[in-house]
C-alpha cells in the first residue's frame, strides 16, 4: 500500500472534469503540541541547532564520560591515535609556520605598538592551549595584523605607547583578557550566531580599509624616519622580494614554501647584510637588543578598575570580535576542505580561553591567522600538534636566539607587514558583490570609507548597522507578488516574472513573501488595498488583467509566521473588504498557511471566519478550480 | 485563445504516464532590468508605497495644479462641497467633544504638571491647524493623558514643576516644538514606518503601565492633600459618577452622549457645591484663578541652546512618537470604519505642523485622542469642521467663561483623570495576546513593567527592542522544514503537519523559509548538513524515511531575496555535499526560485551550475517526477 502512494507521485491522478465535482484538500491545523514544547523547540534550534548531545544519546555512562572528556579537549580524541607517520607531517608543518611565525610574531607587536618580544611571547603560549582545545586541524595560532592594527590604533586614541609604554601594555594585556572572556562567553552561552551580523561584504570593506591603514603606517618605517637612501633601497629591495614570492605562491600552489619561507630569509638576509656593513650607523634603524628567556607572567598587569576601564572594554569587544571572526572563519573553510566538523561555539570557547590565559602569560590577542593556516594546510599538518612544534620552536629561539635579532632592521618587519595585508584587499571579491548585489556592494563601502576616514570601530559599526537596518527593511517592506496561471498546468507563479503566465478572470492571486508581523501590517494593508483597487479600475483597459474582481486569494506559502498583529491584520484586510462591497461571503481566499500562520489564526478566529472550507485551500490552483466551478454546490471535501 | 487558455487552469492536462517522457517548466530568469530600474522601483516600494501622485497621472496643468492643492490642504477638498445638512451634524459633535475637552484639558495639563490654562490653550489652536492639514474627518485633536503623562515626567526628571515653574514650561513647549518637528520631518522624508515598530503587544502593555502610574499619582489628588474627609467623599462620588457613566456607555453605544457629557456635569456640579458651601475653607483644594485671554505667544520661550536640550530633544522624540502613533491609529480606525484613506505620511505632517505652531501659541503636546474622537464619530461628525467648532467653543470659554473655573475643586479633576486611563487598561486585549502568541505576551509585560518599576522612556526602549531583536532572531534561525508527498497529488508539504504526508525514497526535501543572508547562511549550512545526516542514518529504522539518499531538493518558495553570502551559501553547500560523497552530478536540486534570487543566483554562477535544466525545477512535484523516471533519459523541456 506505502508502496503504491509513493509510485504515483507527481502523476496528477486528482484532476477530473471542470464542472464536476472536484477534489479539494483540507488544511488542517498542525498536530498540537504544548506552548511549553513549542519553546523547548524554538529555544533549542536558537542555541543548540548543532545538537551537540547527539552523540550522547543511548551510550553506557563510562562512554558519555569519555565522550564528554572528548568533547571539552579534543586532543583526548586524535592523541590516543596518534602515530609516528602523522607526526613527521606535523614536524615539516609545525617548522614551516614556526618560519612564519616569528618574522610576523615581531612584525604584528610592533603593528600594535607593542614591544616586538610580546608578539613571540604570543606565539609561544596560545598554541599550546589551542592545540589542547581546539577542534580545528589546521589553524595557525598567533597574532595576525588585523587584530594587532586594532588593539594598536584604539588604544592609542587615549594612551600614548611611546610616552607611556608600561601603561599602554598593561591595558594592551586587559585588552586581551576582556576580548578573550568576551570570546569565550559567547561560545558558552551559545550566541555564537553573533559574529554572523558581519557579512562578507562588511568584512571584505573592512579588511581593504585596515590593509590600507597599515600599509600607508608603513611607509614611514620604509622610508626611514630621517629619509636614509639606504634604508628606502633596503625597503624597496625586500618588498619586491616578497612581493614576488607571494604572487609565485599565489600563481602555483605546490609553491606555498616559497612565500612562506620568504620572510624569515628576509629577517635573515638583512639582519646579516646590516651586521656586515654596520648599516645601523648609517640611518638604518634596528630592533636592539631584546630580552632572552620564555615568557613573564603578567597577570598582575591586568587593570580592571581603573579609569581606563571603559577603552579596554570596548577594545576588547572590538578585537575580540574581529579576531573571533578571523578564527571561526578560517577554521570553517579548511575543515570543508578536509570534510570534518569545526564546532563554531567550542572554536569560541577555545579561543577565548587561550586568550584569557594568554593575557597573564605576556601575549596579546591572538587566533587562528589565515595567512599562517593557509601554509600549515598546504605542508600537510594532520593535527593540531603542528602548533605544539611551532610552540617549541618559539621556545627555543626564545631561550637561545633572541641576540641573533638585535640586528635586524625594522624597515624588513614594515616590509613582511606590508606584504602580509596587501592580500587583504580583495578587488575581484569586491567586484564580485558589485556584480550580484548592489546594496551589499554599499555596505561594503561604508565599511572601506568609515574604516578608512573615520575609525575602525565606528566603520565597523556603520557597516554592521547598515546591515541590519536592510534585514529590517525587508521585513518592513515584504513583497506582495502579483500570481497567474501558467497556461495548461495548475501552476501559479509570478505575473512578473514568468511572462506567459495569464490573469484569471474574477481573481486577485497574491503571494506575500515574509513573515507578517508588527512592522509591516499596516504596509501590508495599504499594498493588498491598492493592489485590489488598481486591478478594478486597470482591469477595464487592460485585457491581462479582466475586470469583475470575485476573490482575492493570498498565498501564504512564504508567511513562515505571524505575530497578534499579523492576525489582526486579516481580520482588517476582511473588513476593508467587506466595505468595498465584494461579494462579501467569499472574498478572502487563504492558500496554504503554514502550520504556525494557521493555527494562530483559529485560534483568533472567533467567528469561525478562517475555518470554512470555501476560504482556505491547500494550493491555489484547487482553489481557483473551487471557486471558478463549485460556487453553488457544495464542496466534497477530501481527506 | 486566450479564453480557451484561461479555461484550462486546475485541471492538471500536464501529467502523463510515469516512465515516458514528462514535461517540465523551465525557471527563466526574470525579465532584465537595469540596476536603476530596479534601485526605482526599491525605493518607491520603500517610501512612496501608498503611490501619493498616482492621481496627477494624465491630469491637466490646471487640475493638476488643483489637486497639488488640494493635497496639501485637505480643507480645500471638503470645503467647497461643505453645506448646511453637514455644519449641523458638525457643530451638534464640536459642542459635543468640546464639552468634553474643557475639563480633559485642564485635568491633563495638571498631568503632565503644566498649569491647568495651558491645556485649554492646546485645545484652541491646534484643532483649528488640523482642520485645514488633516486628512481625517474624525479626528479630535487635542492634549491626550498618555503624552501628557511622558512629558511631564521625563521633564521632572530634571527640572521641578513647582521650585521652577517658569523653566518646566519653557522646556515644555521646547519639547512640544521638537515632537512637531519629528513628526513633521517623519511625514515629510516618509518614515512613517518608523512608527510602525511600536507593535500592538508593547502599546497595550505600555498602556496599561502608564495608566497605573497615572491613577496612583491622582490618588494623591483624590485623597486630599492633608487628609480631609470632604475631599475623600466627593473624589469618591464622583469618580463613581463618571465610572458608572462610562460603564453605560459603553454598554450601548448610542449612549456615548452620557459618558461624553459626564466630565462637564461633574466640573459645573462640583464647582456649584463648593461654591455653594464654601467647600474650599474645608480642605477641598480648587484650581483657583484662571487668566482670561486667548493664547499669548510663546515663541521667545523656547530654548534651543542651553544645558537642556539633550532632555528637550529627549523628551520631543518620545512623546513625538507616542502621540504621533496615538493619533495615526485612531485616525485609521475612524477611517477603516467610514471606507475612506488616511495618508499616513501627511497625517504625521499636520500633527507635526499642528504641534510647532503649537509650541509657539503656549500649547503643549498635542494629537488625536482616542477618546475624544470616538464621541466625535458618534456624535455624527462628517468633516474637521467639528475640530473648528470645537476650538470656537474653547475660545469663547477662554474669552469670558475662565472666572467660573476658579471653585473647581482639583479632586474632580483627578476623578477625570483617572476614568481617562482606566480605558487603557485593555485586560481582554491582553488575554487575546496571551492566547495568540506567547512571545508577544512577553513583549507586552515587559513594556507593562518596564514602565511601572524603570521608567516610561526606558520600559518603552526595551519592549521596542525586544520586539526587534525577534524580527532579527526569525531573520538568524530560519525554519527549514521537510516537506513530504501528499498522496494522490503532487502537492508536497510538511510532514510534521501533514501527518498524511510521506517520504519519497532517495529524496530530502526542504523548504527554507525566510530570506538567505549573512544573518542566517552558517545556521542554514549547518542545519541542512544535519538533516542530511539525519535523514542517511535515521533512515535504516524509520519505515518514513527510506534510505539511499540520491537527491536534496530545496524549495526555495519562501526565499525572497538573497545577498551575496545567500550565492555563497549554495555554492558551499554544493561543495559539502560533494565531498559526501552522494551521487555528485544530480545533487542539489533547486525548485521555484524567485525572481531576485535565480537573478543572483546566475550571475554569479560561472560554471553554469544553476543553469542547468536537471537542477531547476518550476514545482517540487515535476522535481520529483522527473528525477524518479527521467534520469538516464534526455529531459524534453517545455515553453
Amino acid at each position: 500500500m506505502e508502496q503504491q502512494k509513493t509510485s504515483t507521485i507527481g502523476n496528477s491522478s486528482h484532476s477530473v472534469e471542470i464542472g464536476m465535482e472536484t477534489e479539494v484538500h483540507r488544511v488542517a491545523p498542525p498536530p498540537r503540541r504544548s506552548t511549553f514544547h513549542k519553546l523547548k523547540a524554538r529555544l533549542k534550534e536558537t542555541f543548540f541547532s548543532d545538537d551537540p548531545l547527539r552523540q550522547f544519546k543511548g551510550k553506557a555512562c563510562k562512554t558519555r564520560f569519555l565522550l564528554a572528556a572528548q568533547y571539552i579537549f579534543p586532543i583526548l580524541e586524535w592523541g590516543p591515535k596518534y602515530n609516528l607517520k602523522l607526526l613527521k607531517s606535523d614536524i615539516v608543518s609545525g617548522l614551516t609556520i614556526a618560519s612564519l611565525a616569528i618574522p610576523q610574531g615581531i612584525s604584528y607587536a610592533k603593528l600594535a605598538n607593542l614591544p616586538p618580544i610580546v608578539g613571540l611571547y604570543s606565539s609561544f603560549v596560545p598554541p599550546l592551549i589551542y592545540a589542547v582545545l581546539g577542534s580545528s586541524r589546521d589553524l595557525a595560532v598567533g597574532p595576525v595584523s588585523i587584530a594587532s592594527l586594532i588593539l594598536g590604533s584604539m588604544l592609542r586614541q587615549e594612551v600614548s605607547p611611546v610616552k607611556d609604554p608600561i601603561l599602554f601594555l598593561q591595558l594592551a594585556f586587559s585588552s586581551t583578557f576582556f576580548a578573550g572572556l568576551f570570546q569565550a562567553s559567547l561560545g558558552f552561552l551559545r550566541l555564537g550566531f553573533m559574529i554572523d551580523f558581519l557579512s562578507k561584504a562588511t568584512l571584505i570593506g573592512f579588511m581593504g580599509g585596515a590593509a590600507i591603514i597599515v600599509s600607508l603606517q608603513q611607509l614611514k618605517s620604509l622610508l626611514g624616519i630621517q629619509w636614509s637612501w639606504q634604508t628606502i633601497l633596503m625597503g624597496f629591495c625586500f618588498l619586491s622580494f616578497l612581493l614576488i614570492t607571494r604572487y609565485i605562491s599565489m600563481r602555483k600552489p605546490n609553491l606555498f614554501w616559497v612565500s612562506a619561507g620568504a620572510p624569515l630569509v628576509s629577517v635573515i638576509l638583512s639582519t646579516l647584510l646590516v651586521f656586515a656593513f654596520k648599516a645601523q650607523n648609517h640611518g638604518i634603524s634596528i630592533i636592539g637588543t631584546l630580552q632572552q628567556g620564555l615568557n613573564p607572567p603578567s597577570w598582575s598587569m591586568l587593570h580592571f578598575h581603573d579609569s581606563y576601564l571603559g577603552l579596554v572594554l570596548k577594545t576588547g569587544l572590538v578585537t575580540g570580535i574581529i579576531s573571533l571572526t578571523e578564527g571561526i572563519a578560517v577554521g570553517r573553510t579548511f575543515a570543508a576542505l578536509k570534510n570534518y566538523q569545526v564546532d563554531g561555539n567550542k572554536e569560541m570557547i577555545a579561543i577565548g580561553l587561550m586568550n584569557i590565559v594568554g593575557s597573564s602569560t605576556s601575549c596579546y590577542v591572538t587566533t587562528g591567522a589565515f595567512s599562517r593556516s593557509a601554509v600549515n594546510h598546504n605542508a600537510g599538518c594532520k593535527t593540531a600538534m603542528s602548533n605544539i612544534i611551532m610552540a617549541v620552536t618559539i621556545m627555543v629561539t626564545l631561550l637561545f636566539l633572541m641576540p641573533l635579532f638585535r640586528y635586524t632592521p625594522n624597515v624588513v618587519l614594515g616590509a613582511i607587514i606590508v606584504t602580509a595585508v596587501v592580500g587583504l584587499i580583495d578587488v575581484p571579491a569586491a567586484y564580485q558583490i558589485w556584480k550580484i548585489d548592489k546594496f551589499d556592494f554599499v555596505v561594503m563601502l561604508c565599511a572601506f570609507f568609515g574604516v578608512l576616514f573615520i575609525t575602525v570601530q565606528n566603520g565597523l559599526a556603520i557597516a554592521v548597522g547598515i546591515s541590519i537596518f536592510k534585514l529590517l527593511l525587508q521585513v518592513t517592506r515584504p513583497k506582495t507578488v502579483l500570481m497567474g496561471n501558467i497556461p495548461g498546468t495548475d501552476i501559479y507563479r509570478d505575473l512578473d516574472h514568468y511572462k506567459e503566465a495569464i490573469c484569471v478572470p474574477g481573481f486577485l492571486i497574491l503571494s506575500i513573501e515574509a513573515p507578517i508581523n508588527f512592522a509591516n501590517t499596516t504596509y501590508l494593508k495599504e499594498r493588498i488595498t491598492r493592489w485590489i483597487d488598481e486591478h478594478e479600475s486597470e482591469g477595464r483597459n487592460d485585457a491581462k488583467k479582466p475586470p469583475g474582481l470575485k476573490y482575492v486569494v493570498l498565498d501564504l506559502s512564504a508567511v513562515s509566521s505571524i505575530d497578534t498583529n499579523g492576525v489582526s491584520f486579516f481580520k482588517d484586510l476582511r473588513m476593508v473588504m467587506e466595505k468595498k462591497n465584494l461579494e462579501a461571503s467569499y472574498l478572502l481566499v487563504l492558500v496554504n498557511p503554514l502550520g504556525e500562520v494557521i493555527e494562530k489564526l483559529q485560534r483568533a478566529d472567533d467567528e469561525k471566519q478562517f475555518a470554512r472550507p470555501d476560504c482556505l485551500f491547500l494550493t491555489v490552483g484547487e482553489a481557483v478550480t473551487f471557486l471558478a466551478t463549485n460556487i453553488k454546490n457544495q464542496p466534497t471535501l477530501h481527506l
